[in-house]
């Protein structure tokens, strides 16, 4: 079960074009596709007709033509064309709202009317002027819940990331937690550390730095990750590796996730060669998480979590994240039965 | 479930020779091999020693011997030897009536009893002299009722076909369905249309043609489809495009299905290059339904197809035909519990 | 269901090193490591933090560090020590008893109290002066109770291994079965009969042999077999080939095993030759024995061996062995109960 009355990043925007795109997000299987003039269309990826996928058909002008017996609709969901009968009076094909903003399109899965772009996550830091932003996708054989208590307990990046983001100042300093509504937040301030090994070769570093984490958890899968270097004691912001790292976590099935990425920085902002280095950086490190996420996913089939015995000071980010989402699970399902 | 008695087709004749072959029929697993007059023997795929698969054995003479013990077991299934031990008494295997007509090897899965050859459909085309004959064999990753509602529903070949045998009036002209005790029979003629590419290629048409089609569903899982295009207006045969299709869809398991096919013409009989263009032609054909197909296969085990809300006139057709197997299903259940 | 009270064969012990080792025993996913004296340990396979294989972590020193967080445990199970958090107390990873003998490391998935080594099957033949050994490990696709069903009744070789070591005899002569407390015996003494193609090889018999087979079955998976094969009615020990077949079947899962198997002889021992060509020789009669197998499995899948109506005499091994196991589970169930 997810969350449905929710936005969740989709796609990309330039991965949405003239030719359908299917893609379950949240249990839900969707086509998406783009009109003449641009307009983003997201469609139930099931012809009502005989219930094969849409994304198997062609766009024809600004309708969707299902590639089985040619029943046509228009980007409203509405049947305008049904080959060799009469017009078709009500037919229609279930649409989802979508909402484009910082290079991804985003889709509300529940009731249509409250589907609000005030409710988008901040991630405006993937349009901003000066910030340079590089990122990818990565597909996960992982519930979306294992990438979000990953990602909420930073302390793994010293084990798991060691050649890249890992220091050892990030397992051994604790952390604060703290709760804001439905957000959490984790801080971290690492003062006087070795830096990792990918801050020395985007930034020169030549001795120990000052090194900020700031997470914020926005349900139901967002995770935005301030982070700042600087040599240790001078605060010089000159000198400083920043970045976000922005992470969207939209759930596929009960078993994998759709893992979206970004990191915009402040810093060489015109350097194309730091983009390409940083993505295949990045790229790398999530393919450290994806390894160990896809293990712990095969072990909690047979175990449930519930079942560990050793808690950790750092799992209080991951426990306060989970208890959001069960908490906006059981009032949606409340809703839902009134 | 399927319906049991029935002939299916299990294999083309020349498939089944002295080496076992395996096959599932019908949820059935069936071994077959030929004795030395070249008898065709059908058994349960289980040796009732230790279930292995009898296919893994040898056949010796007219008897198959099991690959892992040595038990034999002569073409009416009486076990005939077990060595280093007593001649066996009553042990056998299950043994299935088959029969061998029209190039296929057919084969009965409910009371042997009734296993009546004259209730074999109708698929002479394939061995009557002044008829050239093509076919093969496909598998579908699909149940056999969407192989049915696929044929029964020709306006898919506007869409989906139309590299081939599709034009625009096979989707715009509407059919006639009448059903005849357990047939169903749909026929569309189609006036002054378009030649579909397939037709022009295998006949030369230059002009718009007169075309039509005429099906007859036969249960549990045959479509044979009368095929004629005429230059527009003339009537003129010598100058037709005269085929049959021919259609076993025999069940292998609940999402799958073995598709038997053929293609006897009457034009160019003694063309060996139309044979080979037709074959191929067919067969890309059907693979275009095999991707459809399976890919409405992969939502019906999500979502019932009782669910789908646009009905048309051409469903006419495949929805009489389920509504004979449901009730012969029910019939054959009926019995069973008597 | 597996009986637990009982060593099983984990691993040659040249398999755990310092790497850890994760593999599955009877249902249990367990990590094997060694300490730098040379030390074997066998852990659960999950860390207690957030249930991440262990296996994918390090060795340090003594301890086993997990890969995700860094939680570390010592050689006894307990948590050493947690990153950034004060001494654990009390929390610890499931240590399960090993036992290295004969080659092999032995593991106790039971109440750790009885893990008594004189509860070890007999495999000294294995480690013995004047037995050259070969050996080997493969893994079927079938439930290990099928393994001992194939080697208690050797009858098989006969059809399933007419190429290495099969001849009729060991299908047309019966063998005695007798049971002795929980182990079944099975013996056949087959006399101037033909030598098969491998016995040939290995001992370059030119006439018949007198063969003969004793099998010891001890539960819960162990199967050693003493093979004497001399030139017919000489008992000239100095022609002999003379080899154990030592079998260990480890359960992995309901439906797979990990095979460990032996053939120390007494002939040639110090023949490097005869040790490749016998264990090419040996590999490739068990992979014909996977084949069968596996099929056999996917069979009783579906069906229950139960429904099986022919029975042989050489049924008395497999079927008495089958008694000993059921026996022993329910009585480690009553215990449990208890």
């Amino acid at each position: 079960m997810f969350l449905k009355n929710q936005w969740y990043v989709a796609a990309w925007a330039h991965e949405i074009g003239r030719a359908p795109l299917g893609r379950r997000i949240a249990g839900e299987p969707i086509v998406f596709y783009r009109t003449e003039k641009g307009q983003p269309v997201a469609f139930e990826d099931r012809c009502p007709h005989r219930l094969a996928p849409l994304s198997l058909g062609t766009v024809i002008g600004d309708n969707l033509r299902c590639g089985y017996h040619g029943a046509s609709y228009g980007p409203d969901g509405t049947c305008t064309h049904v080959p060799g009968n009469p017009p078709p009076k009500g037919a229609r094909v279930r649409r989802y709202p979508l909402v484009e903003k910082w290079g991804w399109t985003w889709i509300w899965l529940g009731v249509p009317e409250r589907s609000d772009e005030a409710l988008l996550p901040d991630f405006h830091w993937q349009s901003e002027p000066g910030w340079a932003p590089v990122g990818g996708t990565l597909h996960f054989e992982a519930h979306y819940q294992l990438l979000i208590d990953n990602l909420l307990d930073l302390s793994h990046e010293a084990f798991l990331h060691a050649n890249t983001i890992g220091n050892a100042a990030v397992a051994d300093v604790p952390a604060q937690t703290t709760s804001e509504g439905n957000h959490v937040r984790v801080t971290r301030l690492m003062q006087d550390c070795a830096p990792p090994p990918l801050f020395v070769k985007a930034r020169g570093f030549t001795s120990n730095i000052d090194r900020l984490q700031d997470l914020l958890f926005t349900p139901p899968c967002y995770i935005t990750i301030t982070v700042r270097a600087t040599p240790a004691g001078t605060n010089d912001l000159s000198q400083a590796l920043q970045w976000q790292v922005l992470n969207a976590l939209t759930p596929e099935t009960d078993t994998t996730t759709h893992y979206f990425w970004g990191l915009p920085r402040q810093f060489l902002i015109e350097d194309r060669e730091m983009d390409a280095m940083l993505e295949a950086a990045i790229t790398r490190t999530f393919i450290e998480d994806q390894a160990m996420l896809e293990a712990q996913q095969v072990v909690t089939q047979e175990r449930s979590l519930d079942e560990r015995s050793l808690l950790t000071l750092a799992d209080a980010g991951p426990t306060r994240a989970r208890g959001v989402i069960a908490r906006l699970m059981r009032e949606e399902n409340a809703e839902v039965r009134q």
